[in-house]
């Protein structure tokens, strides 16, 4: 069966990880697990940009060649009555963190993203306006295993 | 830093789920999580083949289209110095369940899958061979926050 809609709500705004596919090189799916925060129809996901690093990071690449985007909630369970998982079709763009035009809702993303994870707190990534990816969902997709595995959190 | 290697072999043993991308329509990435056991150099992963379903699943048709595939292990936690990520660039192909060629390589997966998933033992899928993915590793790739990141399972 599908999630509810109020279970997907509730999973945008509360779950904590992400598996976030683009493309990479000759087309090819590149994976990695990102935190995001969402503000109105928008999910934002900062990059920690290491000063040291010479490139940008892969998805950032990968992005502004192509927005094609995935991005999976889900959540495994030993008990498989438990299984549920939440896919969201996006298109991804890069907002750079001096972009004027972007300064309010980086700054509202900047917000949700320290409210939701306190772990930002002890790491630097949001003492400026970071580089950003903002994903638009076009399309949703769901399933659990019953109505004992819908995430109550 | 990386992975050490032999939490690399570890994790490809033991780790319960993974994320799998595949290319859908139009080269657009897909996301599904999956269960998979190793068995030698490849990963199996089986397919629930729900006799009612009119069509294959999604990440099945696409592999038939293109073997493209990239597979993520990574353990989220709200503690960030035990993050850690596993990636891994594969091609995937259709293992049919009745394919002569594939009979015993098949039956050892579907081995190694009961050996390790008690959840095998509640469901009907392995009970005939059943049809499958297989992925072969082109290259890996991994990430923790520091060495008490490191999964010790």
């Amino acid at each position: 069966m599908e999630l509810p809609a109020e279970a997907i709500d509730r999973l945008l705004d509360c779950w904590p990880v992400g598996r976030l596919a683009t493309l990479g090189p000759g087309g090819r799916p590149h994976l990695v697990p990102i935190v995001f925060a969402r503000v109105g129809d928008l999910l934002w996901s900062p990059i920690d940009a290491k000063p040291k690093r010479a490139r940008e990071p892969a998805r950032v690449r990968h992005v502004r060649a192509n927005p094609a985007a995935c991005l999976l909630l889900d959540h495994y369970d030993a008990d498989w009555r438990r299984l549920w998982w939440l896919r969201l079709d996006a298109r991804a763009r890069v907002v750079e963190p001096r972009d004027p035009a972007a300064e309010a809702a980086l700054a509202a993303a900047v917000s949700a993203l320290r409210a939701k994870y306190t772990g930002y707190a002890g790491v630097a990534v949001l003492r400026d306006p970071p580089l950003a990816l903002a994903l638009e969902t076009r399309s949703v997709a769901s399933w659990c295993a019953g109505r004992s595995a819908i995430p109550v959190r």
